[in-house]
């Protein structure tokens, strides 16, 4: 088990930042919440999570226009902006990511139905990761779900079978600007034991 | 920062579990993990992730039929399995989480929609979360996705609108029954930096 102190950090003080100190995310950040994070479970090992880490003036710039207005100055401060997205053809890294079974592929590739429900769950398992394993190495995080994926995939993944998800602001936030936390439920109205 | 020990339990020493040792899972430990994964990150805090804890063997009756048969044994004798499903109906409970903004329950209940999606999303969020909250409190994790979700939302949610989305298994996993770890993809094959 975890101590109280890891519990803290990961789940019960960490909160999302929204203004942050003048303090780089460096690529060995990026290195270590990646390499931390696809270690975590996905469907069959699929792993469709792909990430762009918009870092450079210019990439900011690229991504300013698909923001919601709320999310634009916490966005264009942000060390990183992180666009976390899922390849709907995740399925041809399959031969890779499963190599004892052979019809993995075909699992996916003959229903993309099947292949565009796992992808997007499993996209979405990786982005929590993702939260966890950067709050795991001493970062920030600012997750939004506030901007435009068409425009973000027209810019970033054009002509490509790769689709936005959310997006995830990384850097060392400035605890004294937090406002009170919002309540959560409780296990009744979330739970039930059977 | 969280140590090596840490980083380990939670991602890079913990697998996924189909053989459990025989020792029970109680209300205390999904009590823990259910309040430690409250915590994490949701859209506008939504929520939607609503949990049945499936223990008792008149339970696990009325799940066996939806399994996949590959899950089967596993699933039988996994002390819990956690049926991780999502409320698409999330936005009523939006008062009491973000009580703030009188307008958040409007975003999602105006636009069924945006509130699937945000619903499927969220709740694959937090399946994650349930995942290294599992870990992180001691326990072993054997989620699955091979299952009949129709069946088991027709069974454990008849009538309402609460979706299943993935079953975890927990329990204390044998580390003896373990196979050889899959591949992980590089950095550069899921990643760029702009």
């Amino acid at each position: 088990m975890l101590d109280d102190t890891a519990l803290d950090i990961l789940f019960r003080k960490a909160r999302t930042h929204r203004r942050w100190q003048d303090r780089a995310v460096t690529d060995a950040h990026l290195q270590q919440v990646f390499d931390l994070m696809k270690m975590a479970p996905t469907s069959g090992n699929c792993s469709p999570a792909r990430i762009a880490f918009v870092r450079s003036p210019e990439a900011k710039a690229r991504l300013k226009p698909a923001l919601s207005e709320g999310n634009v100055e916490q966005t264009m401060t942000a060390p990183v902006t992180a666009i976390l997205a899922y390849d709907l053809k995740f399925y041809d890294l399959m031969p890779k990511l499963l190599p004892h079974n052979p019809d993995a592929r075909g699992w996916f590739a003959d229903d993309p139905q099947a292949a565009e429900v796992a992808a997007f769950r499993n996209g979405s398992l990786q982005g929590a990761y993702f939260i966890l394993a950067a709050r795991a190495v001493g970062l920030d995080c600012g997750p939004m779900s506030g901007f435009d994926n068409a425009k973000v995939d027209n810019e970033f993944f054009h002509n490509s079978s790769v689709k936005s998800n959310f997006l995830c602001n990384l850097g060392f936030g400035d605890p004294a600007r937090l406002h009170p936390r919002s309540p959560r439920l409780d296990f009744a109205e979330a739970c039930k034991v059977l």
